[in-house]
Formats: C-alpha cells, structure tokens, sequence
C-alpha cells in the first residue's frame, strides 16, 4: 500500500498565485469587454534583449551540427558561464567567489526549494513574514514544520514580522535557529537591507553555526549606493551562507529559465553525530544526482548577459523597470498611500487605507479599475493590510492602470 | 547549528559516470596520443534535427518580440506540447491519456528522483539489480532506506535480481512493496517486458495498491511488435502507474532537456490515516511549488517532434543508433561473447568470459583498446560479470572500436 508523503496535507489549499489566476479568470469570463492590467504575478514584459537572442540562437545553431552538437552537459553548469558569473558578479567587484562554488540551474525557485533536502528535518527554521510563499511551502513539505495554526503560522517555524514599525527588516530571533531564509532586495516589500544590519545576520549566524538561505533575485534594480548586492560582501559570509540569484527578472529569463546558487567552500553543517560536513560537496552530490544541467543554448543566452552589450541592453531594460516603479510610487503617494519599496526593488509595497484588508482592496481593484495586483496577505500574516504592485509592466498599461486607480475612492 | 540530512551519508562515495570519467581522464592524460572511442555513459552524438531546430529558432525569435515574448509559463507545460503528447504518444495508439495529466519537465533523470518527494518514509521500495542508479541514489537521500551493507545492498530496500536465469526479467516480491521501480526497454540490461508479464505486475499493484513507477526513456527504440511501448496499454494500469518519458534519448535532447511525467487522475495513495489521495493533485503541488516550467522554446523544440517531418526525421536517427547496436551485438557474438539487448534498446549488455571483473573488464577495454563502456557492477550487484556497450555513438567509432576489440585476448 503505497503511503502519501503526509506533510503535504498540512499545505494550505491555496498557493497564491494560482489563487489570483482564478479571481482574474472569473472576472475576465464575465466581463469579455474589459481590459485587465496585470501587475500581480511579477513577471517579466520585455523581450530578451539583442546580445541574449543572438547568442541563444548561436545555441541553438550549435545544436544543429554534429561536429558542435551538446549532448549532456556538467550539471552545474558550462564552464563558460560559471567564469562569467564568477568574474562579473563577483570578482570584478572585490568579492572572491570561485566558479566552482558556483551552481547554475533552472530556477531560484527551485534552488530555495530544493535546498532543504540536504538538510535534516530537525533544524529550526526562520522566516520572515511576509515572505515569498516558496519557502514556507517547501519547509513544510520537507517535514521540517508540524501543523498550520489558526493565525497562518505553521508549528516548529520562528517567524519575523517584517512591519513598519521596523521598517520591514526582520530582528534577530530571540531563540535559536538553524536555517534562516532573507530576501533582499525583498520580495514582496521591495525594501533593502543595510551592510551594518547584514552584518548583524551573518554574526549570529557565525555564533550560532547558524546557515543564512540568501535570496538575492533582485540585487540588480538596487539604485541607490553602499547597498549589498550579495552577502558575501559581508565579512565572514563566506562560512555561513548560500547565495541564491536568478536571470529571471535581471534579463528577462522567466520564461527562458536560467539562475544559480553560490555555495562556497568553507561553509559547513553538522551530521546527527555533531561530525562536519561541506555543504558544497552535499549540494555538489544532490545536484549531479537529481538534476541534469540547464539547456546548452540557454546557457549560451546567459553567458551573452555578461557581454559589453549585453550589460548595457539589460541595464536599460531594469532602468525601464525602475521607471515603472517609480510612477507607481509617486501616483500612489500623491493619492494619500503610505508607500514603500520602488527605489531599490521592482516592487512597490502599498499600505490600504482604513485598515482595508489585502484581498479587499485586491478585489476592489480588479472589479472597479481592472488591474490586478497581489493582496499582502497572500505573503504572510503580517502582510495584511498591504498590497504588493510589480513594475514588471509596459509603460502605457503602468500609465492606464495609475490613471483608473485615481479615479476611485478610497 | 545547521544540521544536515544525514540520508546523504549512506550513500556510496562514487556515483558510476562520475568514476568512469576520472579513469577516463586519467588514462588520457598519460596517453595524450590515444584517440579515445567513448561509448560508455549514453549520451547521443547526433545533432537535433532540421524541423527540431527550426521550431527552436522560432521559439527564441518569439523571445525576442514583445508581441510574442514568453514570461512565465505553466509549470506543467504549454497546452502545444501537452496535447502534442496525448495525441502522439497515447491517444493515437488508443491509450487513454489527456493532455492535463502529462507533466512536462526538464529531464527524467529529474523526475523519477523527484518523485520520491511525495511519498511518504514507511514505503517499501522495489527496484532491480542492475538499475539504473538515480533510483536506489534518490531512495536513499529521501530517507526511505538504511544504511548500506557490505553485499551493496541498502538495508529496508526490496532488490529483484534480474539476471541470465530470469531473462533479466524481475519477478514478483515474496514480500509486499509499496513502490515498485521498473524500466523497459531496460537500462541498462536493453531487454524488455513482454505484455503478459507487464499485466502480471500491474495486477500485483492492484492487489496490494502499490504503485508502480514506470520509466519508459527508451520505448522509441523498440523494434519488435507486441512489445509494450506504455504501461498504459495495460488493463487497469491508469489506477497503479506513473510513466516517465524523455525527448533525450528519443529526440537528441541530452543536451537540450525535455521531459514528461504521466499521472493519471485515478491514481491513488494513502495517508497515514488511511485516506485517500490523489496522486495527481500532489504532484502537482509539488510540481508548481519547486518548478517553473521548461524553457518555451524547448518545448517548442519538443513539439516539433511531433510534425510530420519531426517524427520521420527522428525515426532516421534512432534507425541510425539501432544500425550500431546491431553491429555491436554481431561483433561481439563473433568475439564468442553472450550479447543480450540491442534489439529494442539503444543498449548491449555483454556477459565477459571466465567470471573477469566488470571493472577489470573496463580497464582492459580502455588500456589495450582505448574504448570506453560501462562496467556492469556499476549498476548493482548482479550486473558484476557485465559490461555496458551504448549504441549512440558515431558510426566510424563504433567500427572503429569493433576493430580494436577483436585484436585483443580475453
């Protein structure tokens, strides 16, 4: 008799995301005259930029010829694209990071979920609240969590309220914990975290042989100097994090599909026997052994984002982004919100008005003005009363979209 | 302090491809005047083929318009292929398959490891000896085993011997087994199932609602009628099987990767409470939760497959391969050798002569003829005595290490 893996029924029904496509589903069904603006999923718009096609059909045109033909390649990845990440991401920059510490896949978001698997199951977890659903979702599926309490928060998983009240930058745990997920610049409250309170991060992780899970999908759309791009700019980084970073919304690859983990050498975590065990070469083991390397022309494509042109088209496509984001903020603002985020992020995180609740106002804006944005709520708890809108739009329909939203009351 | 899954500390040091490329790498670099014929770890060496290539190229050109850009699409694949899939692989053929149970993925090798996640510890596991070594390798990191004995058998692990006695065929457990791994066309032994013998394992799962995972990489290459392509074309399959299908080995795709899962909706399992529950939604949890789809123009690149000239044109390559298993296997045979698979598998599994060693069987080949196979023991067990040719190789190279073989004394 073939058992279920239990955890998944503690899962809430709802992933957020399918749950927003539903409500937009309803709503277009029974209104076919209207024209929806979609600002919710956060995705990408723009077209992969000139350097990137080129070379992901040089890929493809590859594949085409028996004497350039790829068949399987390394699973972490060629090594063309690991010393272009090496050196652009980070050695250029002062950071030493090796590209064989280096781990490309498909996705960051299958790298945040996959990565609990090389952890046991009684480490305690710390997430921030809101948070990006990927990480709660796949803690509980790997059994690291017990049951969803009443107020959204699953037993055994240390929770940090990121609010206003502390600018939305998570507090030190009060308690011990084992793996602690951060996201900055964050999704979805689009807030930076400074080099004095990274630093504050990595020290207790260094004291408490804790491991810091780095999401740094977004480090690209930071404007504004003396922001960390990557943790490892931190002092002592390199012992107790894995750095998670994407091309998904820095060159347009979500639907393309090409990210990477950082996993340096020195870093560590402990056996049940209290034995030391290197995180790279158990990540190095899953990877090979569950995974078999990205597409050989996407990682052509990839590689092109670190070309001289390719650096300049992608900067030009986050600048437009940044602009996007900036309407948004500025529209918002003038119509009385508290707004935040939009300077160093896509992402611009609005507070409703009169206490209204996240998936209120989500559908106020859906039936009243046709735009969809994401309920805060859908984040975590403590996201409630918020409303999260991408810039990942084009210009005229960020426009169209600001100029119904002002037409309602609040 | 981070604690790691200590499963991943039962496993075996050397993973087999792994191993063979050290040794391979060894022996070329004090032999840097050898020309090496590699034949060891099945990966295919002709080129995508031209209707492939030209939906690839228009996939990427899709990519690069804004009209037709691609952000994220659903993870479980785009409705083109899906359907391309149902109709072609299973609808056509008169199996019962729709569109919304196939799963596109980026490799096999991916899912037959990733579906360990959504069953539960207390499974009883059954898997073959030799095998392909993903399954035992994902068994063991998921918990689901013990540790590993001096037999290289793991401990809470059902082996089925599949050996000169049996046909390579398994027979039935003595003892119940919840999840059942079975592959045919067989990897790496290249025999295959006949349909009475499919039906006497899919009425074992029925009896003991066991589910069997099917790995069917290799069905494109079955010549002889009546052999079954699906284990779907077996009565009362739906409710008991899981099928995993590739591109790469039938399409060229190793390095291109493209994949998919069958999960019929009748498909159950059980809670530890004893409910039941549909394996389909669970997958599909786990698979829009930890994935994000293949590449679009992949899977435009897989469509393709299915046209008209897609289909003929790869039906000509894997005529190519099957020319070289034939060659292989007559050769051998000529050698005195005891060949078996060839016929319906891109795989020839030789048997070598007075009991040598797989493994010294490898170093032989590789020294005194610098052609590289895979050491049967490599595959478990029962596979010491064997040895691995794969047919996907260049047609000069296989005649070429045809030549070199029949010059050496075994």
């Amino acid at each position: 008799m073939a058992f279920i893996n239990d955890n998944y029924l503690k899962l809430k029904a709802g992933y957020l995301f399918p749950e927003i496509g539903r409500r937009v589903k309803e709503f277009t069904q029974s209104h076919p005259d209207k024209k929806v603006i979609r600002m919710g999923i956060g995705d990408v718009t723009r077209p992969l930029t000139p350097a990137v096609v080129k070379a992901f059909h040089e890929g493809v045109a590859d594949m085409a010829d028996v004497n350039t033909f790829k068949g399987y390649g390394p699973e972490q990845g060629y090594d063309f694209l690991l010393k272009a990440i090496a050196e652009n991401d980070y050695q250029n920059k002062g950071i030493n990071i090796a590209p064989d510490e280096i781990f490309v896949s498909d996705g960051s978001k299958c790298d945040t979920g996959n990565i609990q698997e090389i952890f046991g199951h009684q480490n305690k977890i710390a997430i921030c609240d809101p948070v990006y659903p990927v990480y709660i979702d796949t803690t509980v599926m790997s059994g690291k969590t017990g049951v969803c309490q009443e107020n959204g928060y699953f037993d055994g998983v240390v929770y940090m309220p990121c609010v206003e009240e502390n600018g939305f930058i998570p507090e030190l745990p009060k308690t011990k914990v084992d793996l602690i997920y951060l996201c900055f610049p964050n999704n979805p409250t689009g807030t930076v975290i400074s080099r004095e309170n990274l630093k504050k991060w990595v020290d207790y992780a260094l004291e408490n042989k804790s491991i810091i899970l780095y999401d740094a999908a977004y480090e690209a759309f930071i404007t504004e100097k003396d922001i960390p791009h990557s943790i490892y700019e931190i002092e002592g980084a390199r012992k107790v994090a894995i750095e998670f970073r994407s091309f998904s919304k820095t060159a347009g690859f979500t639907g393309t599909r090409c990210a990477f983990t950082v996993i340096p050498k020195e870093l560590v975590a402990y056996s049940s026997e209290g034995n030391t065990i290197q995180i790279h070469s158990l990540w190095m083991r899953r990877h090979t052994t569950k995974f078999n390397g990205v597409s050989y022309p996407v990682q052509k494509a990839a590689a092109a984002v670190y070309s001289e042109e390719g650096r300049r088209e992608v900067k030009e496509v986050i600048n437009f982004y940044m602009e996007n984001a900036k309407i948004i903020s500025e529209n918002l603002s003038q119509l009385g919100f508290k707004v935040y985020g939009g300077v160093n992020a896509p992402y611009v995180w609005v507070k409703t008005k009169n206490d209204m609740k996240s998936w209120d106002f989500f559908d106020k804006l859906l039936n009243e003005a046709n735009v969809v944005g994401t309920p805060g709520s859908g984040f975590g708890p403590s996201g409630e009363g918020y409303f999260r809108f991408s810039a990942f739009a084009e210009r005229q329909n960020v426009l169209e979209a600001m100029e119904r939203i002002k037409k309602l009351s609040f």
